[in-house]
């Protein structure tokens, strides 16, 4: 249908053009109807004058989700009544409205206060509001941004397979596929693996995709499907070159935030981030030490931050560095990955680290392993049996050079940003213990930690 | 690792330069060693003179993906010794090798022509060769085409859950995953719900990602896990808008394919597809017709088009219309999904239609019922249950307006378009029957279709 994008409607002034959209409210003022219509990209305030019947008429039985074209005139206001925000400087004279498609009584009105259960029950409306339009609309920006940043720095994306035939890094659950007739296969829990494989390849790498995890609790951090954006890179001198690129890359997806969405951040009453050009980094024995003295609490024992301390250190970086990030390195190796490289000049402790931004966990990364026997030798460790790893293992026995990575969570990456509560507000359709788009049916085991969404 | 990408080498010309990357070749000759060094996006050829000596130490001991740095000098080759491709204008003379990582003895020499199976299980190795390189390089750039053209009309990326709650369509078989305690789910066999969901939030949306086909068959078109290119609009007049859209898109991605990748279509001996700027478009029963007419075989009968009939058809389209692309619309409603759109104009069969390309099929499109009640009946008509598509039902509840899209499959596309004999050869870690990178164990079953490798 030749329509005219809504947002364009400034280069349209004094002229007839035809929209197709949705009535997202109609307000009645006597003679007059006023309605806001919305489509994929924009908003604009329209007004039903008495002369035009017609029009007036089907107006009269227009409900909010009403699908229609609507051809106007595009009139400026007046200097004083412009509006603030998208054609706040001018106004639809309503000509004629054709419906294309007729809404049911809305289950709420439009813009009152949903609690996250009935959000998401009600996922292929609530998500037409502004405000949730918003937040995808910045979640899509920063993929687009973080390929367009490694694209420019000579990375090659490729597609990381989700059915693997086991379970890779023998850590967080892992959901069990029925594969062909008596075989098992699982959903990846990361593409870890293949991104290393990849750099064999390419050298330097990314996917973007899913990642699953078969984890039995539901918190405000946890989804049980999410979207990894996940790099991988030869070459490096140690995870520093991670560090330093991963900095670079989180200041050029904030920029390109502030360039594009923030009208986005405008609706959503949210801050871009304060990422100064280095970011502060520790040791995390340093962190332990510090919370220690700072705090009294004694966590030095500790193989990783409780999220309170992870708290605590993200307010300590905002004070005293001005930085909404802060790196913690030198995870112990017991509680890394096999494949985590340990620092020679500080054995027992891995080249590994965890990027904290606003108060939690976002990313953690570090260099891996690449020698072959090594790599072997550090399986038989963890308790693995190499044999089944043997397809990964290839890229070892034919040469890898010192490479290095990092994961992140589009979804909690994205609630950070807006400075949302719960992940799952910043996930279009997410998966939990208890839902499926529609909440799985109810039985004992799902009630005992229904209740526990924190 | 402060190193210069081997393909900038020609900018350094009589300097002193450090690469880093794996050793492809190494050739003897006499008191001198060529070797060719490859890193993530290039290829140079060095030599090892008499004169330095400890580089021509390690230099003897080195075999093909040892990985090294190498430092040297970059000597312009003189005008009649210039060779084709990428540095063939240059030559590395090498000061200084560092070996990073020692790779085994190959289990095969890097250019003997390898079987499908052979390839699969050596994947890690054999991704490295130059033309395994091209072909994903190519899909990379496929990709990033796509969503470049698709962010530059409007369209919205949304992250498509791939973990749902029923077998959307009732078509393609599926694969279950065991959910939480007493739940399945199952993997995605398209977003399709999701991206109509996503019209009535963004107006025109699309999303990359993987689909799932539990198909019990091994062929040289089909995997069981694939990344799936999908888009959907709002605001259409019929299907003919979506098929003008894909034909822009191709052409578009085409265009850059010819910029951005000509050294790897030369590297695969491919050449890129004729693309007019109107496909040739064909009812469904017109081609039938045609075919009867043309080779005297009755298909008339048939709802949908053979494999041969497909190769027929896009032989026909090259010869009169010079094009590798060809539509076919109007499949009867029988054979397509509940969601399709009957065409008013002639009933009986739908406003969809299958993209033809070098005689294989590689998208499925049309337009979509957008009335609530209407797809509550085709439902039902389907010997479905409304109450079970609910979530779904939502979005035409409240207001959708007339929209349709596509989906194609990302490595049915590659393979096409490089003239690869099986699809396979165009995936990364391709999932089948047989294969979860690894061969599955064998077992009876198994092992009757293993040989059904067409």
């Amino acid at each position: 249908m030749a329509t005219t994008p809504i947002k364009s409607l400034v280069d349209h002034i004094d002229t007839e053009v035809t929209i197709g959209g949705w009535v997202d409210v109609r307000r009645d003022h006597g003679k007059l109807i006023f309605m806001d219509i919305r489509d994929g990209n924009g908003y604009v305030q329209t007004v039903v004058l008495p002369e035009h019947t017609e029009a007036l008429e089907v107006a009269t039985t227009l409900r909010s989700e009403d699908v229609v074209l609507v051809t106007g005139k595009v009139n400026a206001r007046p200097e004083r009544m412009v509006k603030e925000g998208m054609n706040g400087s001018l106004e639809l004279e309503v000509l004629s409205i054709e419906v294309l498609s007729k809404a049911q009584e809305l289950p709420f009105a439009p813009d009152v206060e949903l609690n996250l259960d009935t959000l998401l029950d009600y996922r292929p409306l609530t998500l037409r509001s502004r405000k949730e339009r918003a937040i995808f609309k910045v979640q899509a920006e920063i993929v687009r941004a973080y390929r367009d940043f490694l694209v420019g720095e000579g990375f090659t994306e490729f597609q990381s397979p989700k059915l693997v035939g086991g379970d890779a890094e023998g850590g967080a659950g892992v959901f069990k596929v029925e594969y062909f007739k008596s075989h098992d296969a699982y959903l990846a829990t990361s593409p870890q693996f293949y991104k290393q494989m990849m750099v064999g390849v390419y050298e330097k790498v990314f996917t973007v995709g899913n990642v699953y995890r078969a984890e039995k609790h539901s918190t405000s951090r946890h989804i049980n499907e999410y979207t990894s954006l996940d790099l991988e890179m030869g070459f490096i001198k140690d995870h520093t070159d991670i560090m330093a690129l991963e900095t670079r890359m989180l200041r050029y997806i904030i920029e390109q935030l502030r360039t594009n969405v923030a009208e986005e951040f405008k609706t959503l009453g949210a801050e871009l981030p304060t990422a100064p050009e280095t970011f502060p980094s520790f040791k995390l024995r340093e962190v332990q030490a510090l919370i220690k003295q700072e705090t009294g609490e004694d966590c030095t024992e500790e193989p990783d931050l409780e999220p309170q301390h992870e708290r605590w250190l993200s307010a300590y970086a905002k004070e005293k560095f001005d930085s909404d990030f802060v790196f913690v390195t030198h995870y112990p190796v017991s509680k890394r990955p096999m494949y985590t490289y340990e620092d020679e000049a500080d054995e027992g402790f891995t080249k590994s680290f965890d990027l904290l931004f606003r108060g939690i966990e976002i990313t953690t990364g570090g260099q891996r392993i690449h020698n072959h026997d090594l790599l072997v030798e550090k399986i038989k460790g963890k308790g693995l049996d190499p044999t089944n790893f043997s397809f990964y293992l290839q890229s070892f026995k034919y040469g890898m050079p010192p490479h290095g990575g990092l994961g992140m969570g589009l979804e909690r990456l994205t609630a950070k940003m807006l400075g949302l509560d719960n992940v799952k507000e910043a996930t279009l359709f997410p998966r939990d213990l208890n839902r499926i788009d529609t909440l799985l049916s109810k039985n004992e085991d799902n009630n005992d930690n229904a209740a526990s969404n924190e």
